[in-house]
């Protein structure tokens, strides 16, 4: 495990998006945001990410010339075909806009079609939250989880995204519906443990805590049984409906790699114009102060708001370096190193 | 267990309602509601709800002569302050004037605070739906759940609702962010038989699927552990923000009886001022017939969307009449003939 500095690892990454072909102010923004998600812990959809999205930039299936195009506007809702093109660009435009038309009317809302992985849901919410608004955002993947009944997968784990402004830290949950991811199975299973909880169904059908059966039956458990399962349909329902875009069942026969033309909504809402930022920050202490203040489980040492892990991983890794595989990096410094 | 029609049950809740001091039309249309309810299969938050609702209003915990008071109006967003009237009434409100607004400008969103207890949640997607809107609603409650890694009950298990209009039957989510609710391990316990899946922690802060020693410690589990408790606390947090009203924590200190005092969201978006009916419809069809033509798990014997089950019931129960408990009933009945 390396520890890489902020700067050194949003240059490398900027740096192999460049050589694949992105032009400097895109690869630097793309880069940042991958940086950040790791920074925050969540390297699964940061840095470990940049060699599978050149690849999908080499293989034509993230367009690098593409920009959101406004299809239809109808009072605070704003509809844009994404073109595919990567999928964090369009993902902060998408909040951007939504930001600033919420600024102007009190909410906007910005359904994005046609685009692709947005990478680490969390990133919307931050910066919605860091500018002082109210995020709830969401996308819809290809299908990867049985619905509650199925054994054959046709549910995306379609993450979901609540941000709220707080002086003290953002709160803010980023949270696919599955209960496990499959990488989190995967890296369980590489050091030989099973997992906290089940974490879905053996090819048999039984429940079990073991990722490798899981990983193999491709069926993980949506969080909560039928709940995660009946919200993931929602999820679907909902992002491709309001955008005009692309259920799952659609996004799997495109077959382009993880999300490509997938379907996504940013709903974002100015408190300001509400009861304001002091109340709203009086209100989320209140709620987190009050959490903060359980009595605490016979297993568990703290309880967390939605974001606070999030936070001391950033602080922390900021100070130290941002941990990461060996692997990894050596794959990314490869990328940012090779002449096209 | 009585069989009883839906007139029946929908006249003697309402006289029971009229007795208490409710005015005819309101006592009608709260009726109605929780006739509904119970039709769709959903007695806790129906008919079973009548006589703790009438006990409410008799201890002047829900404010007969209350109406929704405005607020404040930011574009599309209004605030109203509920006036602790009846919460159905109430609900009905939010939803009507969002759908208003969403129908005038595409979205509409209500934020109600100082309301009462909404019943049944599914009832206000259910009427969105069927009015061709998409729906995105939710409540926070007093706290009846610890949070993830806590012992003490600090968090609502506020209830989400998601909605979407579908010809062949409606897309409706109705889902509380516990894993199962207090009523439902009660049911379970009474007929000797566990959960078919864990439950909570008993008092020793270990898992189990047995309803009694979660009861006794109130330690009911957050659907998806970690997941569903984040989302709670999401909920309520947005919840008391956009309405400007109470958070769980100041919702506890209320002290009179359940949701007393709470806040509510309503989310309502025009679907036919974007892609419009016919391809809201596709979309919806083609979400549910890939979900049915899943392959099914062993232990089921079929993939049911949100909502399918309450349109089952609904047909069913509104055919042969609506089961009831005959304690439940013999109550309602008294609480329908007696003369105050």
């Amino acid at each position: 495990m390396a520890r890489i500095s902020f700067a050194e690892m949003q240059t490398s990454i900027a740096a192999a998006f460049v050589n694949e072909g992105m032009k400097h102010d895109d690869a630097q923004l793309c880069a940042r945001i991958h940086t950040e998600s790791s920074c925050d812990g969540v390297n699964s959809h940061g840095v470990n990410r940049v060699a599978r999205f050149v690849d999908y930039v080499a293989k034509g299936w993230v367009n690098l010339k593409g920009r959101p195009e406004l299809v239809r506007q109808v009072g605070a809702i704003e509809v844009y075909d994404g073109q595919r093109a990567p999928g964090i660009l369009n993902a902060l435009f998408a909040t951007d806009r939504a930001m600033q038309v919420a600024g102007e009317q009190g909410v906007g809302i910005v359904a994005l079609r046609n685009t692709t992985h947005w990478m680490r849901g969390g990133t919307y919410g931050w910066r919605a939250a860091d500018r002082g608004y109210v995020a709830i955002s969401w996308t819809n993947t290809e299908s990867c989880m049985p619905a509650w009944g199925a054994k054959d997968t046709r549910l995306g784990n379609n993450p979901f995204v609540i941000a709220a402004p707080r002086k003290k830290g953002n709160v803010v949950l980023d949270m696919a519906m599955s209960q496990f991811s499959y990488g989190k199975l995967q890296a369980t299973r590489l050091k030989g443990k099973n997992m906290p909880f089940p974490a879905g169904f053996d090819k048999h059908g039984t429940l079990t805590n073991e990722p490798g059966p899981v990983e193999e039956s491709m069926r993980i458990l949506p969080m909560g049984y039928w709940k995660g399962s009946g919200f993931a349909i929602m999820l679907d329902l909902l992002a491709a409906v309001l955008s005009e875009g692309s259920p799952t069942n659609a996004i799997d026969k495109i077959q382009q790699g993880s999300c490509t033309g997938c379907s996504q909504v940013f709903i974002l809402i100015d408190p300001r114009k509400l009861g304001g930022e002091t109340f709203t920050d009086q209100v989320a202490d209140s709620v987190i102060d009050y959490l903060h203040g359980s009595a605490i489980a016979e297993n568990s040492t703290e309880v967390l708001y939605p974001g606070e892990s999030a936070l001391r991983n950033r602080n922390e890794q900021f100070a130290k370096g941002i941990a990461v595989d060996d692997g990894v990096w050596k794959e990314v410094l490869a990328l940012a190193e090779r002449k096209k």
